[in-house]
């Protein structure tokens, strides 16, 4: 009766898929090697390493859909795992986004403008690269996060260091962008094909890893807004796409280049939580569970701050208004990822839609309400005199 | 380090309790008898009876904080428990709201006040009640919930019947009233002292069962708010409440009149997920955990829906917009709450309170995390020289 939904990976991204899906009703298992991952407080803990490709069957049983909470999963496992539930997103996005080489072609496959790049599989390619693009960035192709597996190579002379650091695994150079922001879209198809986006948002990192998003993304005009939902579009009908799809942009003088998407919930996403209608860990469960989407406006705007390493004084954060305080249960250590505060605007009620406009909506689910209780009561009734 | 509430039942108000606390970081373990309740999807499940006093050591290990999410808990229990852990609420609080005989001479030591009534212990007791008050409605002291343990009495024939239906019980009768509508007020008291009220809501009922709250209550005058948040004050300050506690008035004629209390997060109050800017899940949690207090302001006006006895169709509900579905993980039975839609209006962000204000908040909290992140990674640097 109860859907339950198995996720690969139980990190924060699960735990809040599961505290928005149970809050639905829905069921989780989650598929994640470690002791006590975050999202074992709002589901099943299934405890496998992700490359235990037998355990998938275990793992399955009893399960509506499989979904994933990173992309980094080995392709064996995936390839058990869809033999034996739908999975959503497919097989398709996760290949097309665990290599930067594969997703630079596809993204240019679909006309989406990218940095200049080239693949380096050596030394010698890599200075070819050099000499091409000039300053640029060699970037691992594959199992890259939060500034992970990078070199900034800003002279030729330099090459030699940041490949031998790097290698031996295969690589790519992109030309180093001089961009004004990197803006993030947060887009969700439904099973069915409709598609809804999220406002641009505008993200800073601090040494890597994401420090801070603006939602929405302050002076952008709509033209830009369409441009990344357009190109958004192409990339979920192309992968035929089912839940949450993040891409990461470059604004470059009014004009956006992709330079990474994550078939998923999305850090630069959190501030949906409280900021928008429906908020992406909500859509993603409405689309894999073939449900129809929740709107994606943002009903305010919000600022949404990470903690990393530790937490701050989770007193003094709620002592300010509208701060919105969220913690992943993660013991302290540099670097990592252990909360997020999201900050609204305080707008308090003074507009509202339309009094008849309401009057329709609130009806229209009263009568869904009536409707269900009476034809319990009356089929309970029956079976009483049966 | 983490904070582990516990909290004494398992129903849908504890699961609520955990998704909200579980958003902020905490620990949850719930007792409770049943074998799936609905709060084990959001933390351990302690499994025991209600008044199997002997399980109250084994509950309170490693728990910071015990709570409550009903009433009638056996005080054994509840005097074991108290020993062992801080209970928020504390016992004075359920003690007052048990029994609606203690209930209503404490209201009216407050000068807050109630219809009249008369103790009833026997026939004869309920005949001279009937004399005294006219029509009535005859209530037994304890237990009662959703309509349940109530006789209206409109002609002195119809006592005995009323009395042989609800005796042995001890009982009291009240004055039927005639009332415009129910209001309820959802109040909270942090470990400090500070009380912050939700605006009231209308109640309306269906055979004894919460049908709809709309939030806030059309029409009240900010006189009738005060009024109502004024007897919210000295309830709480009276039993040193720390916690979400609920009153349910009857307004007549513009006044208010207090049908009764509930130490506890409550239907009318679910709302306030969506519809206010931290929820009364939230608050209670902020305020047990000794945290400041969120602000109770509504964001928005929304109408809350309880689902009786089944759920509607998850698709049709979630078509439409802004509809908030919440399911409790129920099997469906006739008169069992099994989830609730909010649907709110649609307000979407047009208006900002000042950019200066807002800034100052957000630089508030960036300077916390900066400053939690940076102490971490100079304590890790430091140890890692030692």
């Amino acid at each position: 009766m109860t859907m339950k939904i198995g996720v690969v990976g139980g990190g924060q991204l699960g735990r809040m898929l599961g505290l928005a899906g149970v809050a639905m009703g829905f069921q989780f298992r989650f598929w994640d090697p470690a002791e006590e991952p975050p999202a074992a407080e709002v589901g099943e803990h299934f405890r496998a390493e992700f490359d235990d490709c037998d355990s998938a069957e275990r793992f399955a049983e009893g399960l509506d859909v499989i979904t994933y909470e990173f992309e980094n999963i080995p392709s064996a496992t995936i390839e058990r795992l869809q033999k034996l539930c739908d999975c959503r997103p497919g097989p398709l996005a996760l290949a097309k986004s665990q290599d930067r080489a594969v997703e630079k072609e596809f993204f240019q496959e679909l006309g989406i403008p990218v940095a200049p790049w080239r693949q380096v599989d050596s030394l010698d390619d890599l200075e070819q690269a050099f000499d091409a693009l000039g300053a640029c960035i060699l970037k691992t192709r594959r199992f890259g996060y939060d500034g992970k597996g990078q070199e900034v190579i800003r002279a030729k002379a330099e090459c030699e260091g940041a490949w031998a650091r790097l290698s031996p695994a295969p690589m790519v150079a992109e030309k180093k962008i001089i961009f004004q922001r990197e803006l993030s879209l947060v887009g969700v198809r439904a099973a069915n094909g409709s598609i809804a986006t999220y406002p641009l948002v505008e993200n800073e990192h601090r040494s890597g890893i994401l420090h801070k998003t603006v939602a929405p993304a302050p002076g952008v005009i709509s033209s830009l807004q369409q441009s990344a939902d357009d190109m958004m579009r192409r990339c979920l009908n192309a992968l035929d796409y089912v839940g949450v799809l993040t891409i990461e942009f470059f604004e470059e003088n009014g004009k956006l280049m992709a330079n990474e998407m994550a078939p998923r919930v999305h850090n630069s996403g959190h501030w949906s939580i409280e900021g928008a209608v429906s908020s992406q860990f909500e859509n993603h469960v409405r689309a894999i569970t073939g449900m129809p989407l929740g709107a994606t406006a943002a009903r305010y705007p919000s600022v949404m701050l990470n903690c990393i390493g530790s937490l701050p004084d989770h007193r003094a954060v709620l002592q300010i208004d509208a701060a919105h305080f969220h913690g992943y249960g993660k013991s302290a250590r540099p670097g990592r990822k252990v909360g997020h505060i999201t900050v609204c605007h305080e707008i308090l009620f003074e507009q509202r839609d339309s009094a008849a406009a309401f009057e329709t909506r609130v009806s229209a689910v009263e009568s869904l309400v009536l409707e269900a209780s009476q034809k319990l009561q009356a089929s309970s009734t029956a079976s009483d005199h049966v």
